[in-house]
């Protein structure tokens, strides 16, 4: 029995409203909240629109798909991270890289050169103390007027979450891992 | 004061275990559905794989952010619907489009010639009764082995959830529209 079209699906139409850039988080412990930026990037470079992406766990080492894929269309990203921090046994080089990321960022938010900025994971340097949370808001909320931020990683604080436009929680309904002992996908998840 | 670092962040280490092609889903009804879909592609093109996405409700003419992109790549990427469908005065011409484009869709699967399909927004054909649900269900459990399938879309039904390998649903926590009446932004949602 086919199903009543929900009503509330079409976008808002634009009644002479401001259009303004937003401050978008994907959150939660699904899936999805990395790839969905990179998505949102792959979109918006589609319509030429100038964009970096700074990834906060990410090493440049490691060759994922979305630094393989934006390195071969030209879109700018910079991996700050080492890796999966948590299993270093140098948590100060980590901070330092966490920091170095977040000035970097700064100051690409600030330049006014771009419409969209990534900012991969970096709710965890976030959470773990090693980039300040005030910092961020602080920044956020001075950004460029037509500038996007996307940040991504779990655990948004409370604060981030109140500095956004659009949040979104993407939560795990059936994973492959434990379940059926499939593992992580080369092109798919990483 | 900073967070322990999750344990259960790191990806599941191939431990000898058997890869194969998973069937994925986003669904909900929060953003990122089709965006963490496009994501996923955008990755899956970075390391060189054989892509195609078939769009069940956006039309061709309709230039999205990701169609533009996609053609600057060389991405084949079908639209077969003409937009959002339940505005429309010509269901009947709706209803032809879904199946047309799920004739391609199941072509491309059994085809062996693709890494990776995109099926956008087939949820909804599906729950209108458009495209048979058991049909979808079986040409998934028959496909290749080694190929990956992303469906996305609202109300993905109980059956196909089943069918899945790795189902995220996507929660809105906090929006634009209606909340702070910012209308949809080009290069972001669209």
């Amino acid at each position: 029995m086919p199903k009543t079209p929900p009503t509330n699906f079409k976008p808002a139409p634009n009644l002479g409203r401001e259009l303004k850039g937003l401050v978008i988080i994907n959150t939660g412990n699904g899936k999805g909240k990395s790839t969905a930026g990179f998505g949102t990037m792959f979109r918006a470079w589609g319509r030429g629109m100038n964009i970096c992406a700074i990834q906060f766990i990410k090493s440049e080492k490691s060759q994922y798909g979305e630094q393989l894929a934006a390195e071969k269309i030209g879109i700018e990203i910079i991996a700050s991270g080492r890796g999966f921090t948590w299993t270093s046994k140098n948590l100060s080089e980590d901070e330092s890289r966490a920091k170095n990321g977040w000035r970097i960022a700064k100051e690409k938010i600030e330049s006014k050169e771009y419409d969209l900025i990534l900012l991969d994971e970096i709710t965890y340097p976030i959470s773990f103390g090693w980039i300040d949370l005030n910092e961020v808001i602080n920044t956020l909320k001075d950004k460029p007027e037509m500038l996007h931020v996307i940040l991504t990683g779990r655990d948004a604080e409370p604060g981030l979450i109140q500095a956004a436009d659009l949040v979104t929680e993407m939560t795990e309904v059936k994973h492959p891992y434990g379940d059926q002992g499939i593992p992580a996908q080369k092109g798919i998840e990483f």
